[in-house]
């Protein structure tokens, strides 16, 4: 079988510096570590990722990432074609496209300073594919992952012509009328990029169609197949990551805090597609209706820190403590006349890093919100499904892409909608525990179907597609 | 010939009162009345409105509007059903929305107060519909106008099924993934009143094709016939109100203002959509290339008040003063060690309601900025052009309706893209006479093909289709 080729702007071990000045390496999260970690101890992969820290260029002239993992190809790009590629192109401008987050009368501006960055997004896209191109084997199946290698099919595909070239997009992908935002020339360059792929694949059949929609508007070229393939989650994994002495002592914590009230829980990270400003919206409409819920239900809202760097995501965070402090002194008002007793803050924020804590809200929320304005797949959803206890309920938003795998057997809210959003919540709490029991084992079966390894072995079937 | 019945938000007149308590009317602004005058003047229509004001009410008892124009009908709606069909539904949403300016990571949220306010829109719409079914005679052609009456076709077309159905619609129309943001139930009750029309008429193919997009990606109905009829200026009727004591006042003081020096101008509401913002940016960006243009030309921008019982419009107003302040500071540190001498700040914002000024400025403008993020239409790029009186050049925005009809004959620009709007300004400038002289020439002969009385001639045609 031809060598298998992986290309991702983050590779499988992030570095850092120890406080007694000592790099290490530690294992990423995501779907795509633990699909390939069995094939890279195999050596039957190489996996090719941009140097993005000092850290990273520390452990790779100290051999570390060899011996994290067999055919790890740490890439070297100058750190500002890397700042200007991830942080002014990727983060700012694609990651709102594919979102559909540009607020147009204000962002985006195409002005000379982000022709600078465009350009060295192509540079760096450029050093990738002529890297990967010396490093790919005769034959390869090369598979660029997500929209930070929009570009890299470009410069790749001409240099060469005896490999297979396929990428996978994490991200939504955007509408027509978002992708008509962008100066023509860039839209036309990416859908150009794109038309390279033998074969190209998303989380959900809405973002393929999506893509289809922009190729014929703008009369582009198409990439020879798509396909829709959702990631799952691995089940053993998160089960045993769930299982900690941390998570263990997370959850005991947590229990105390809630103390007999039933959970309302969301894990996001901190960052405006996750639509949280909302999420605590649609939870005060429901006191606002069920003020007496304010005796027997709390609501865990777990945003940890993302993209600090990006202003609007520091102005996001600001917006969201704020709105938790003004609705929990709304709603402790509320309770008031009513007599009713609040064991705590009726919303409480966490805003830490801290993963124990995560697995430990997925281990016993009763409710789990997963509300997206958009989201390529969204994890957490069939995460938290697979962790929980108490068969929780999902209330999951229409526009995550795991909706689409999911959608005859919940109902769906439609983010934006305050009011709808209120009623799924507090019809998930009136179920009973036999409905609650069909609800969650339901939606177990259908999300256990899926996992890593399914998903890695489709993308690697795509290259026998005639 | 069947009678005809226009119904529109606003009427013809607005009513206000005097400093000595009388109340008057005046006559509204917009091509409608220019069109529909000589028609009223023989009978020959009825022109039905709700009241919106204390002022309207007062004059309606007192008999005004029927000595004011024959046929004009107004409709009396409760003053909180007008209000929040008006403001929160028409400015707040539907605006937003055909204009593609959610910012969907923090609007629109629609909570219990929107549905709230939803219920009183369509109350609104069936108030006007049934007031509308009794005025409407026997066998009546109905031209329903623009988006406040989206639901109107809704509840008129039971009652009156001996009438022919029209609507024409000034904003755009928003994409499907646009319209997918609105409660589900919205949307779909939006294009089922839509179904109910014989003919639905846009300014511009693009919103016709939008329109379209979103009936097939609902699975909707759509209305019997849909076209496309940009509205065109009344040459004489600008040219004389442009020719007014006022007006050459004004274009008086403007000249000693310019004293001697090009003028790049703008005209636009205080508003979102218009993209003020990044029109400053295009100028300062054009001046960070061509610092040498500081001395030889100043930027008009005429920017007057909009909707400011909108939140979002305050701020808007507030950020445009604030980049006008910190550009001009910007421009001259540019110009300091250039030994530039300037006249006056580069940048020079107008920003009151003052017609005359508007006037002036257009007939004296070198090139005109139309930048909208979107526009239904955009009047002011032929009044401009036909006003003008120094070959002016045009510099437009592809995403205004009216760049359908001039795009054969004049480049337009990407209105998110600053530095090719700053590029498409220095090359306006920098035609010689006889290239301005075709530019204008070609672009006025166009822009003449169309006017008000040919508008509505072709609306009144719709009804021959079979």
């Amino acid at each position: 079988m031809d060598p298998l080729v992986i290309v991702s702007n983050r590779g499988p071990a992030s570095a850092k510096v120890t406080p007694s000045g000592d790099v290490i390496l530690s294992r990423g999260g995501g779907g795509l570590v633990s699909a390939l970690s069995p094939l890279a101890q195999d050596g039957a992969i190489k996996w090719c990722f941009p140097i993005s820290s000092q850290a990273e260029l520390d452990a790779q002239s100290h051999g570390l990432f060899g011996r994290f993992m067999q055919g790890l190809e740490p890439i070297e790009v100058a750190p500002d074609v890397y700042d200007a590629a991830y942080n002014d192109i990727s983060n700012k401008v694609l990651w709102y496209l594919t979102h559909g987050m540009f607020q147009t009368s204000r962002n985006p501006s195409f002005d000379s300073v982000f022709y600078l960055s465009w350009k060295k997004y192509l540079e760096y896209s450029s050093e990738i594919a002529k890297s990967v191109a010396e490093i790919a084997p005769k034959g390869a199946r090369i598979i660029l992952q997500d929209y930070h290698m929009f570009m890299v099919a470009h410069f790749l595909a001409p240099l060469r012509p005896d490999s297979s070239l396929a990428m996978f997009l994490h991200t939504p992908f955007s509408s027509p009328s978002e992708l008509d935002v962008l100066p023509n020339e860039i839209a036309k360059q990416i859908l150009e990029s794109l038309s390279n792929l033998d074969h190209l694949g998303f989380h959900a059949a809405k973002w393929q169609q999506n893509y289809l929609d922009c190729v014929s508007s703008f009369g582009a070229n198409r990439a020879k197949h798509s396909w829709v393939n959702p990631l799952g989650t691995d089940a053993i994994d998160i089960v045993n990551l769930g299982n900690t002495p941390q998570v263990e002592e997370a959850a005991d914590k947590l229990g105390a805090l809630a103390n007999g009230r039933r959970i309302i829980a969301r894990i996001d990270r901190m960052e405006p597609s996750k639509n949280i400003l909302r999420g605590i919206d649609s939870i005060v409409e429901m006191y606002k209706f069920y003020p007496y819920l304010l005796a027997t239900t709390v609501h865990f809202a777990n945003c940890y820190p993302s993209r600090e760097a990006i202003p609007d995501y520091g102005e996001y965070a600001r917006e969201v403590h704020e709105k938790v402090e003004s609705a929990n002194k709304y709603l402790r008002e509320l309770a008031r006349p009513l007599k009713i007793e609040l064991e705590s803050d009726p919303i409480v924020l966490f805003s830490e890093d801290n993963f124990a804590l995560s697995l430990a809200i997925l281990r016993s929320y009763d409710v789990l919100l997963v509300n997206p304005i958009r989201d390529g797949l969204n994890l957490v959803a069939s995460e938290g499904t697979i962790l929980n206890e108490h068969d929780g309920v999902l209330v999951l938003s229409k526009n995550a892409g795991v909706a689409e795998i999911v959608s005859e057997i919940i109902p769906l809210v439609n983010p934006f909608d305050i009011k709808e959003t209120a009623l799924a919540i507090s019809q998930s709490l009136a179920l009973n525990k036999e409905q609650r029991k069909s609800h969650n084992s339901h939606l177990k079966t259908r999300f256990l179907e899926f996992n890593p390894q399914l998903w890695l072995s489709n993308q690697i079937n795509w290259f026998n597609a005639p």
